[in-house]
C-alpha cells in the first residue's frame, strides 16, 4: 500500500581518506549515490561500492557534484548549462564505465552538495540536468529536492523523478526547508524524526514550523551517511516504516 | 597503396594549466588520444577537445593513465590486472560520457605514459586491457607498441591493434626501442626522422642501431603534442609523407 | 634620479604542467613573486625558482593565493581574516623554509589572484595581511595594488609598501583599473605602453580613460609572465625604462 | 625514574575528510607528529591542531611524508637526497609558519609512512635529514625508528634523536620489526602489549617473535591514532604505564 524508498550517499572516500561506514549503510537502504572521483569517490571505492550495491540488491544512481575534493563538493562555484552538461556527462560516464564491468545499472542520478542547491533553485539549470541525462538513457530517475524548481523541470519534461525528503530537517509552511542557519534547521529527537516520516509518508503531509500541516511529495528519504552511528540510525528508522506498514524499496 | 595514421596524445591540459598546442596540432593529426582527467585533462578540456576532433574528422582515442596529476603519469605504481580494469572503466566510461553529448564515438584506446610502459612489457596485463576495452565494445581499437606484449595479446585474442612506433626514437636490432637512458635513443634531425618513416611505411623495415634492418609493423606514428613547435614538425612529417605517396589516414 | 621596480609573477609551474617561460623572465626582472604550492607551484619548482631568483640577484616574494591548483588561484572562495591568516602562515612559512636550505632571504609579499582582489578591496582583510606578515618578518615589504585598501592599510600600520600598477591595463578617472569586463580595459599597444609607463614614473601621473590626467604612485610594475613572448616584452619595456634613464630596481 | 614519550601521527584529515580522533587523542599522547599538507592535513587542519597541541602542552612535530594525498604518504617513490631536503624543507617550513601565529615551537621531526621507511633504511638519506633539519635549529629532535640507520646518523651527526618503538609490533632477535607480510607482525592482544611495553621502558629489553630476549632503545612509543578508539587504547597504555611506575612526558 504506503511505500518510500531509502537513498543515502555513498562511496564518499578518497584514496585513504575513509568517509562514512558503507559496509554497514548498504544493507540497509534501497538507493545508492554513488560519488563519482570529482567531489569524492575515486576508481578503487567506486568499484567497490557498485560491487557491494549489487551484492545487496540496492539501486544505482550517479551522486554528481562540483570538481572539489578539498570542499568535498560542498562550495559553490558559478555555472551555467554548458558546464554542468559537461559535470554531468563525465561522472555519469565514470560510473556507467564502473557499472559495465560489473554487469550493473544506473538507476538514478543524485547532484550533490553545493550543484543539488544551486540546480533545485534554477529551473533552466534543472531542465540541462534532465536532458544531459536523457541523452545517456531516458529511463534515469531524477533523485531531486521535493518542491523544487528540479520537481518543476522533471514534471514540464515528463521525466521520471523521485521527490526527496530530509528526515532531520523542519520545511517551512511554504514546503522549503528551514534554513541550516535557523536554531530548528535540524530536528534531533529520533522519535519525532519517525513519527514525523511515518505520518508524512502514510497521508503525504508535514507539520510545518509553524505548526502548519502541509503537503509534500516524499518518493524517497535521504539518510546521511557520514555520521558516526549513521547506519545505526538507518537501520530504526527502515524498522519502523517496516513495522507500521509501509514498504521500503525503491522500484 | 601505402598508408599510415598519425596520432598525439592531446587535450592534457588541467584547468588554467595549458599543455600543448591542441588547436594548430589536431588538423594535422588523424588519430586523437584524449586524456581522461586521472593523469591530465579534466571535463571542460575533454568537451573541448572532442569537439575540435569531431570538427577535423580526427579519430577520438582514450588515453587512460594512472590517478597521478603531480606526475603526469609517467611516475610507475604497481598494479594487477584487478586495478588496471578499474582505471580502464572509469576513464574510458568519462570519455565515452563526454562524447555522448557530443555524438561522438570513441574508435581506439592508447595508454598513457608509465601505464602503456608497464602493459606493454606484460602479456597478462595486456589481456585484461583488451578484454575491459571488448566488455565496453569490441570494435574499440588498441593502440599499442610495435613489437609489444600487448601486440601479441592483440593478435592471440584477435583483437584490432594498430602496431605504434615512435618517429624520434631509435630502435635496436630485436627490433625494442633503445633504451631513453642510452646516448643514441633519440633522432633529433628532422630529415632524417621523415627518411625513416618514409622508408618504414613503404618496406616494412627500419635500420637499428647497429645498422641492421630489421622489420617493424608501423600502422600508427606517434606525434609528441608536448613540445614546442609540435605543430609544424608534425606538419611537415605529414606533407613528406603525403608527398613520397603515402595516404595519411585513420580507418 | 626615477626608478621603478619590475615584479612578475614566476614559479607557476605544477609537477610537469609548465607554466610561463621563467629562465628567461627572472634574468630581466627585480622582484620574482613565487607560488608557494597552493594555487601552484610545488617544493621543486619553489626550489629550482629560488635558486634562479639568487643566481641573477632578484628580490623573492611570497605568492599566496587560494588553496585551488583546479583554479589557479583565480576563483573566489569566502574568507575571513582567521583564514587568510593560516593560508599566510602555511605558505609564507614554505617559502621560508625553501629560502633557508638556499641561504636565501623573503623580501616581499603578494597576493594571487581571487585573493588579491579580495583584499584589496577590504580594509579589515589588509590589515589582518599586514599584521601576519609582521609576526613573521616587520621588514617584509607588502606588494600590493596602488589605491588599494591594502595601500591605505598600510599606511595606517607604517609598513613598508609597493604600490603596484599594471603596463597593460586602463585607469578610471577615481585611480581604479577598468574592469575587465569592459573593451577598453587592456592596452595592447607595446609602444603605448612604453610611453605611458615612463610618462607615470618620471611625473607620478598618468591619463585616465577619460582622458584625465590622474595621479597615481607606482613603486612596481606588474610584468605579466604566463603569455607566449613574455620575456621578449619585460625586456623592451625594461629597455625603454633605461634608456629614459629610469633605474629598474628593487631596494 | 623511568620514562617515555607516547607519540602519534595527528592533524591527516584534508578538509572535509575527517581522519582519526585527534581531540579526544591529543590529551593524552606527549608529542604529535602533525601532516604538513603534502600526504594529509591542510592550513586549517595544521591551525587547530598546533592550537590543540600548545592547549594540553603536547611537542609538537612536523610529520613530513611525500607529496601524495592520493596515497596518503603510503606509497613509495624514487627519491633522491636533493628531494628529500626540498620536501623536508617545504614541509618543516610550512607547519613553523603555522606555528608563528600561534606562539607554538617545534619540537621534532618524524618522517611518515614510505618516506620513513626509506630513509629508516638509507644512512645517506638519512644524514640528509639530519643535517636539513640542522638549517633550521639544530635543537629540533628527529624521532626515528630504533635500532635503523636514522638512528646511526643522528649518533654519528651527534644531534638529539628519540628512538621509536611500535607497542604492536613483533621484533626479530636482530631487533628489527617482523614484517607485515608476515602472520605474527602484528599483536593484538592489549594485555600482552602494555605488559611488553612496561617490560621495555623498564629493562630495555623486549622478546623478539624466536622467544629471544633482545636490547632495544625505546624513547617513545608511536600510537596509531587512525583506528576508532584509538584514544581509548592510548588511554589505558598509559594509565598501565603510569600505574607501573614511569613517567609519561616528552622533554
Amino acid at each position: 500500500m504506503f511505500k518510500v524508498d531509502l537513498n543515502a550517499d555513498v562511496g564518499e572516500s578518497y584514496g585513504d581518506f575513509i568517509v562514512g561506514e558503507d559496509d554497514r549503510l548498504i544493507p540497509i537502504i534501497t538507493s545508492a549515490n554513488i560519488a563519482c572521483g570529482l567531489h569524492a569517490g575515486d576508481y578503487k571505492i567506486m568499484d567497490h561500492t557498485v560491487k557491494l550495491c549489487k551484492k545487496y540488491g540496492v539501486k544505482i544512481g550517479a551522486h554528481i557534484g562540483f570538481n572539489d575534493i578539498f570542499g568535498f563538493g560542498r562550495r559553490s562555484f558559478p555555472i551555467d548549462s554548458n558546464e554542468l552538461e559537461m559535470l554531468i556527462s563525465y561522472q555519469l560516464g565514470a560510473l556507467m564505465g564502473v557499472c559495465k564491468i560489473n554487469d550493473a545499472e544506473i538507476n538514478h542520478v543524485k547532484l550533490h552538495g553545493a550543484l543539488y542547491n544551486i540546480v533545485a533553485n534554477d529551473l533552466n539549470l534543472s531542465r540541462t540536468l534532465i536532458l544531459t541525462v536523457r541523452r545517456f538513457d531516458a529511463s534515469i530517475k531524477i533523485y531531486g529536492l521535493s518542491r523544487s524548481e528540479t520537481e518543476k523541470a522533471a514534471f514540464l519534461l515528463d521525466h521520471p523523478f523521485y521527490a526527496e525528503v530530509f528526515s532531520d530537517r523542519a520545511y517551512q509552511s511554504d514546503g522549503q526547508l528551514v534554513s541550516r542557519n535557523k536554531n530548528n534547521a535540524l530536528i534531533n529527537d529520533a522519535e519525532i524524526i519517525v513519527k514525523r516520516m511515518i505520518h508524512l509518508i502514510k497521508t503525504g503531509q508535514i507539520s510545518a514550523e509553524n505548526g502548519d500541516m502541509i503537503t509534500l511529495k516524499a518518493d524517497t528519504i535521504c539518510i546521511h551517511g557520514d555520521q558516526i552511528g549513521a547506519a545505526v540510525k538507518a537501520d530504526k528508522l527502515k524498522s519502523a516504516l517496516v513495522e507500521s506498514g509501509i514498504e521500503v524499496k525503491s522500484e
